[in-house]
């Protein structure tokens, strides 16, 4: 049994058991995975180190990983990365050769060797939104509380993860919503920042909602369809073109997919036809053609009526070439017969927006006094406040089960049910919400790392990209639409909005004193 | 002794040797890497096993990578990845495990899995520049010639590598030339696509100029120098800023650069001279303050001159926030006082050009008479045609040794000198030139391997950033403006060009005796 993304944000942590059946081969997050404790700012180790010396590591702080923009001007994105923030921090661990390298750098005392030879793990809680959730702008993806010399390391690692792999979930996410239900292939390997940008990004994809990758290790690894044609280069590497068709249905009779456009696209589809007719003969089909130049709806268009003439109303014209969410749309538009929409660069890179603003900013620390106070860092850009303390976010649903709005709140505030609750702007004073009953309301977060031991059980990618989908259907189509997306709100709860009013207030009072005294 | 670059690209294989002291933590082109055979697209290996299976696989073709349009619609690129690539062939083996993954996705006959099983390898020739050369559109940059079942192989790994760090070092490249002289640090790694792609992301930067990286692992690994300040969480950790710089100054007192815009930047400065008073009576001093926010012209206008006041003119001014070459430039023009230009996301993700289009061709192959037979790619895009044949490329200076125009020419042709040299337009026949002498002219590629065992020493990162500091120079500052500049001319010699224009109506008579034949 899958439990439904509300029942599963309801439920306490001991009930999380996700069932999941997964292939032996899959990965869970517990696998042995890589130490990337020195894949991160020097400024991380050093600002660590500073709090041991200080006598002030040990003090508790509360950490928020968020992002200040959609990509694209979007109106949402897909969280992801999560397993891989998982098995970053499980495999924590310097060595005596990181400690020798550091030494020679000219920053570090012996003292401060010593403190980070012994310093480096985590043993706070970690509360993060589940992988495959959608999000937005401002609220907290990722809590981290712990001493601050071990909460402060994690900030670049976790950024590059967490920020590259939902970037292109939500990529991937909006290419499907575009092609409306036809599939999605990621074709983007050879475009991404290195293999393993390809490998994660694959994974992102298909959670995302991609059909299959090309990238045969994520398939291997993460247990997604793996997907794939020919290039120009079989075609070119024959004499003919249709001596490179025969030879490529001969070996691959069941799979056979032929790329028509290597020298003229229309001779190509004939081609192919004709290969297809021989595949008959021995009792098999042309299970599709690509075209990966020219004009897609025009050639799409010819290609369909000529399969469909010739008998091949089952064979599927994939398409591949530059295509966005913006391009497919358009073709569809223009009645562009693509049944398989093949996308690379502008997936595999998040072409128009290729980083996500995405940040680790400190909400409270404790001064040594045991009590966690809620820090601010201010801004002259107004978008750039942090919302502080500790938090948690409630998401409101309506009775047609589409997501009404976010309320952040304070840790402690709980869960509003049949009562009116307001809800206040982040920022303006004047921009106020209620939300009044019947609605429902579900937590966001849930327990990742509780005292530093995981207590969470990564779904399957599967499994994550069914919960994508399922989302998905609870957001507005106002959300989802690629120019000027209606704004979703994501609000303060009343007693969060007053303690940044406050310290906002205590801010501006000691600046001017300050200001004074000079 | 160190060659120069003109002097290594004239030296034969066997004189090969690049005398460059490194320490012991770096890692040469032959260290263990990782195996990345499955990070590539399945339809490698199914047309390597395609053509092996059809009896094809032995015979032997010649690919070209090459990209066709510089990032950034900039003057030129920086080549960069080429020990990744060596690394990744270095690496190449299937396991049991990989077969048997392999297995279980419906492509493959048992027959399909045997030859993959033995395939994996390579065993022919590969010619690139040398790492740190400046490159232009649609000229080879790494020629591998080999059976064709193994040489196809390669495709989407060595694009991967190489597309995603030319990008990066040719973006370090343009934000240097920016700088004009000052430091440019790389910030980047939290925006990079993933932990690998900041690692392989600061080497890259590095070799395009930067003179430091904040990332660890790139440090240790790569011996690029590690740079770093401290974040905002610092300061907010404690109650006052003036405490946490003092804090800071206490435990790094030989590295104390402090983060001033937290709460308000003129106090920080203030703040921070004060701490650079304490530091100078413990006989310490104040190396630097950083700004990360608001008009960085009008802060480091207004700090210098309240640094210089106080007695620390040698204190350094860094500047950090969504810097790119345009805004270094337009800040350096308003009189910016900024002596460390700190560079994040726009470096790290070629934020406004991610994807280099680099690409992977079959050029010539062998159809079974054991002759190489140019091969091209007809496109309806005169642009996405390609150069048939085994090519090289030979490079033109002039007596002020500046370099004033490529050309490439077929594998037999001797380098030109003391005589007249016709250069085509790779497509428009009206468009000659022809280099007269007294000129120079140099080959540009390397042996990397010869009949798969490699022979050319990787130089390390440092000797690679030498050589493109002293290509830069080499190169017209016309060609590194970054709006509209001058096109640096790529051309074919008489020979190939015959070659592809031959080719071109061959194929056109072709398609249109096999248009009327229907």
């Amino acid at each position: 049994m899958t439990l439904s993304f509300r029942e599963l944000n309801n439920t306490k942590t001991e009930d999380l058991e996700i069932t999941d059946e997964r292939p032996t081969t899959l990965t869970g997050a517990k696998r042995q995975g890589q130490n990337l404790t020195l894949d991160t700012d020097l400024y991380e180790l050093t600002m660590s180190v500073g709090y041991s010396l200080l006598g002030r590591g040990a003090r508790m702080a509360c950490f928020d990983v968020y992002y200040r923009q959609n990509p694209d001007n979007g109106g949402f994105c897909v969280f992801a990365g999560l397993e891989s923030a998982i098995e970053y921090i499980n495999n924590l661990a310097i060595s005596t050769e990181d400690i020798e390298y550091l030494s020679g750098i000219g920053v570090f005392s012996r003292e401060a060797l010593e403190s980070l030879k012994s310093g480096i793990r985590f043993t706070g809680d970690i509360w993060a939104v589940p992988e495959g959730t959608i999000v937005f702008p401002n609220e907290p993806l990722i809590r981290i509380t712990g001493p601050i010399s071990q909460a402060q390391i994690l900030e670049t690692t976790l950024l590059a993860l967490v920020g590259h792999q939902t970037l292109i979930a939500t990529k991937a996410a909006r290419l499907c919503i575009a092609a409306k239900g036809a599939p999605v292939i990621d074709f983007g390997t050879r475009r991404a920042h290195g293999t393993q940008a390809a490998f994660y990004g694959a994974r992102a994809a298909y959670i995302g909602g991609c059909a299959g990758t090309s990238n045969v290790k994520a398939g291997k690894v993460f247990g997604i369809p793996v997907k794939g044609t020919h290039a120009h280069s079989w075609v070119e590497s024959f004499e003919n073109e249709i001596d490179s068709f025969r030879g490529f249905s001969e070996v691959f009779p069941n799979n056979c997919v032929l790329l028509v456009d290597t020298y003229d696209t229309i001779q190509g589809v004939r081609n192919a036809i004709q290969v297809g007719r021989e595949l008959k003969l021995r009792g098999k089909q042309l299970v599709g053609i690509r075209i990966d130049s020219g004009d897609l709806a025009y050639y799409s268009k010819t290609a369909r009526e000529m399969l469909n003439e010739a008998g091949f109303s089952n064979t599927k014209i994939l398409a591949s070439s530059d295509l966005d969410e913006w391009l497919i749309e358009s073709l569809q538009q223009q009645g562009a017969r693509i049944d398989t929409w093949c996308v690379g660069t502008r997936l595999m890179t998040s072409y128009q927006t290729p980083a996500l603003g995405i940040v680790y900013k400190l909400m409270a620390v404790d001064h040594g006094e045991g009590v966690m106070v809620p820090r601010i860092k201010i801004s002259h850009n107004p978008n750039k406040i942090t919302n502080p303390g500790v938090k948690k976010i409630f998401r409101f649903y309506n009775g047609g089960n589409r997501m009404i709005g976010d309320l952040i709140a304070q840790i402690d505030e709980p869960i509003p049910h049949s009562k009116s609750v307001k809800a206040h702007h982040p920022m303006y004073d004047y921009m106020k919400k209620v939300y009044k009953p019947p609605f429902e309301a579900a937590e966001l977060m849930i327990p990742v790392f509780l005292k530093g031991e995981q207590v969470y059980d990564c779904p399957s990618p599967a499994n994550i990209r069914n919960r994508v989908f399922q989302q998905l259907g609870e957001l507005e189509p106002e959300l989802k639409r690629f120019s000027n997306p209606h704004i979703y709100k994501v609000s303060l709860s009343e007693k969060l909005y007053r303690v940044k009013k406050n310290l906002l207030s205590f801010y501006q009072n000691k600046a001017k004193s300050e200001n004074k005294s000079r």
